[in-house]
């Protein structure tokens, strides 16, 4: 009954006519043709942003990783595989692109260089696997001049806010969604979420509660944050 | 209708009473809390091998890494995350099983050491990651005294038959099913494969076909194989 409530006074012009990009779900950094690392990030956070934009009267363009989840109704998404394609996706009219979600699991690192074929396994007990850090998919865009409202998200297992704190101020963030993925009840796959919204006036605590329901009262914040901005 | 004719002729005996262990899907290897090394099986052809072991009359034990698929009817399906979890699943009652399949992908190697907390991204523009060879499964099952009829597959890029002949006798195994993972048409997340059954008395191509379909005709020379050696 709270959650009709909830949706009965969202309101549906919130972001009328503002494009919305959203990242989301995990990226896949591949080692060979067959390998590669990833994370658990199952996009259901980022996917509930999109529709809660949607239904905010924004136009969402979403820019998702491989998940198992059907493309939300009445928006744009854009598949891709790695932390470069997801780069290349997020700066494509980004000068039209109002307010940019960062809710993505970006593989920090990739292999240095790709196998052409499928790695044999050698004798070595040991291997080594050169890495190199991917692109700051966030951090390039709020690097652009007229920059969207931008907003990051931490996914910590420790010291959560504190973490966030830097990142904002390190990126040039507008806003970050901060949650504590060591917490056994919310966190990567579940279909609940808690999450503290750190800004650079301060840290809001959100309770827990359905990734639906957390996304309509994030984006009404992120609404209302955006339009202070502007004004 | 060939489709409909092939399960018609499909002898419901064949496998009556055998204890059949299939292993499918990608191993995931974890890096720290959120991150993981794995690879693009599906582990639609090991869930096809039991269906069709199933029918064929046998009990069948599905040991299967993270996957979106439904367990099969009528066979016991265990769970497992990393090479040594589905090591570990496979050697459990090992002594009364009749067949091994070793369809799933397990990673090659693993990380050293995992992480307690998610690591958190350095200044550092490359990284080492250190990895240690995985336990060999299907060698480990092929090891046991009183072994069952053990069967590997061998997913290559080039020089299928070749390296799938070297592993068949490097291994101590029975039977190699080989396919080669860089034809598009077939593949990791193909609903269709092409194989080649590689024994010690030579080589035999099967046709392009669904999974569903190859899974019946490869119980059938499995089957018929593991008979001869019985008696």
């Amino acid at each position: 009954e709270i959650a009709e409530q909830t949706a009965a006074l969202f309101d549906r012009g919130l972001l009328s006519g503002k494009q919305v990009f959203i990242t989301a779900g995990p990226t896949r950094e591949a080692l060979d043709p067959v390998r590669y690392i990833s994370n658990h990030s199952s996009g259901k956070m980022g996917y509930a942003l999109a529709e809660a934009a949607v239904d905010a009267g924004a136009l969402v363009t979403l820019i998702s990783g491989p998940v198992n989840l059907p493309a939300p109704p009445r928006c744009k998404r854009i598949m891709i595989q790695s932390a470069e394609d997801m780069l290349e996706a997020s700066l494509q009219n980004i000068d039209q692109c109002d307010i940019f979600i960062a809710s993505a699991a970006v593989a920090d690192y990739r292999p240095v260089s790709v196998a052409e074929h499928k790695m044999k396994k050698g004798n070595e007990e040991i291997m080594e696997l050169h890495l190199i850090k991917n692109p700051d998919i966030v951090a390039s865009v709020a690097a652009q001049q007229n920059k969207p409202y931008t907003i990051g998200f931490a996914a910590e297992t420790r010291d959560v806010i504190s973490y966030a704190q830097g990142k904002l101020e390190r990126k040039n963030l507008d806003l970050i969604i901060a949650n504590d993925v060591s917490r056994s009840d919310i966190g990567f796959n579940s279909d609940d979420n808690a999450v503290t919204v750190v800004s650079h006036e301060g840290a809001t605590q959100l309770p827990l509660s359905s990734k639906r329901q957390l996304a309509h009262k994030l984006i009404e914040i992120i609404a209302a944050a955006e339009q202070k901005k502007d004004h």
